[in-house]
């Protein structure tokens, strides 16, 4: 199994990203592809003492450009032919590599993955698609962001890759799958969300049908489908309120010493409630409907979520999710 | 100033609602016009001293029916057109109420007015807007769930009613107006989206540009304008958030013996956490469009909400914001 890996990428530097890598080489036994500029990569590489079992694990592949963070992604891929988020990907489609990872901008790598790995035969749309955190473990939310404008038929394709997904990756049996709306009667939602629900619920998937919201915590679902657009909405809106939350509750504890004492004693409760919450780092996002396994990961990643990025990756292509999409799209 | 009151909405019986309409008429000065069945309305004041000022403020408008939680809407206002929230419609219709208050099925009050009051000349969609928390006060988010699919003559003019409700009822000067999308940039969105950014850009409002669902906690906008499936999916994954943040929490302290007896002492800072997000407790929501001031209280409401849906009614009465629209779209 070899896992090629943007070195590039990132909002921190090579460093998290090296270290990353290391470690799943290590931990997971997989092979390492580091892609970018060979002599940067080197001297980081440098750093480390490597075992020769971990040495012979790792490998580079040159690429001289970068697409940073703050470039328009669907130019900056045309332009970029040496990019090494366009090189990682062109290492997928040649089978030289397994899957590929990267924390870079995020368009960019659905850009170069479109472009360069192309859709399965079949599959309309491509989905990305997130582990989301609710009460009872994780369940799976997409699209979050590769298709925002869709249509009925896209939408129950996503619910086949999802369910192909948390069945492969995941490890549950038989996916349960909702049809994120306004409402859980079957009447309710938008013209496609109607729509989706009739495709979804005349298809061999276990649909359970609509969910809210306000009840994706409580799990009903391991499935979670919607468009790009209110993915993406939904996403941002649970890190916003997070954030919201947690804030006001400082600001609060800061007006009372009582309360101060208190937050230092539940110091670690708090952590832990972060830290369950914190679905970056998780392992990334994984790019459903191309041809290839490719995950993104968060442009925030430290090492350890960089490692949980490869160990999808690879699990994505232990599970052969590729043929399993392939099949159930026919 | 008089204000008719849905007596038999809501699911905690007439009790609250009783309650909190008498409070609103000492509070505020206005007259309260119950709406529902006499012989239970007399009932629940007799269990009132009321004084002689205050029996004056109350009267009693009959209605035989009651549109139930768990009706279907729109079936249910046709058939019953003497249910409560159909008879408080055609009380501010006929300009013997200056405003209609309802914490009822919330697609019946919204049928009901749309029925019955329509919209007004030049409106092209209704929207439900409310109050939505933040790290500094509060933004008006609209729609969230009037109109599930849109058009984007549609969102400018829900950018249009929103401003005029932040100005009129949350007496900001001149609202920051932001439209909901899944990235900063203009050339993000849906096709709506972009279509919609375009003509609030051309328009006379301060419209500042797209806002994300993680940013608005920061207070970027005053009014946040997006679509009825949208709104509505945001308003519920804010609210399932928030409640998920607080189990985990509760789970992880009860984990740990300090971290309980720290919770203890933080109580105050995290109930007043609770108070400051929850909205529902704010006032309700405004359908703005229609040709009258209707406000959608939240069906779980207690009497201090009630009263501040009154307070709502009376300040969008009071800042004239039906002609303030009936202008803004023209």
């Amino acid at each position: 199994m070899r896992i090629a890996l943007d070195a590039m990428g990132g909002d921190k530097g090579l460093s998290p990203i090296i270290d990353g890598g290391l470690l799943a080489a290590q931990e997971y036994g997989v092979e390492i592809v580091f892609v970018g500029r060979r002599e940067e990569i080197e001297q980081e590489l440098a750093g480390h003492r490597l075992s020769q079992s971990l040495h012979n694990s790792v490998q580079i592949a040159h690429a001289s450009e970068v697409v940073h963070m703050d470039e328009e992604p669907g130019a900056a891929i045309h332009a970029k032919r040496d990019a090494s988020m366009v090189v990682g990907v062109q290492l997928v489609k040649r089978g030289e590599a397994d899957g590929f990872v990267s924390a870079g901008n995020s368009g960019g790598v659905l850009g170069a993955a479109q472009l360069f790995l192309g859709r399965l035969p079949g599959v309309r749309r491509s989905a990305l698609g997130t582990v989301y955190p609710t009460l009872h473990g994780y369940c799976f939310v997409l699209d979050i962001g590769a298709t925002t404008d869709c249509k009925p038929e896209y939408l129950y394709q996503f619910g086949v890759m999802g369910s192909a997904y948390a069945h492969g990756v995941l490890g549950i049996e038989t996916p349960r799958v909702g049809l994120m709306s306004n409402g859980e009667e079957e009447s309710k939602g938008s013209q496609l969300v109607k729509e989706a629900h009739q495709l979804l619920k005349a298809g061999p998937l276990q649909f359970i049908g609509n969910v809210e919201g306000k009840d994706i915590p409580n799990r009903p679902a391991d499935v979670v489908v919607t468009d790009g657009f209110t993915g993406n909405v939904f996403i941002k809106t649970s890190e916003g309120v997070a954030a919201l939350l947690l804030k006001t509750l400082e600001r609060e504890v800061k007006r009372r010493p009582h309360a101060m004492l208190g937050a230092m004693l539940a110091k670690s409760a708090l952590r832990a409630t972060r830290a369950c919450l914190d679905y970056t780092d998780y392992g990334g996002a994984a790019l459903l409907g191309v041809a290839g396994v490719v995950i993104v990961a968060h442009g925030r990643s430290e090492a350890k979520a960089i490692k949980n990025a490869i160990r999808v990756a690879k699990q994505a292509a232990d599970s052969n999710i590729i043929k399993v999409i392939e099949e159930g799209v026919r």
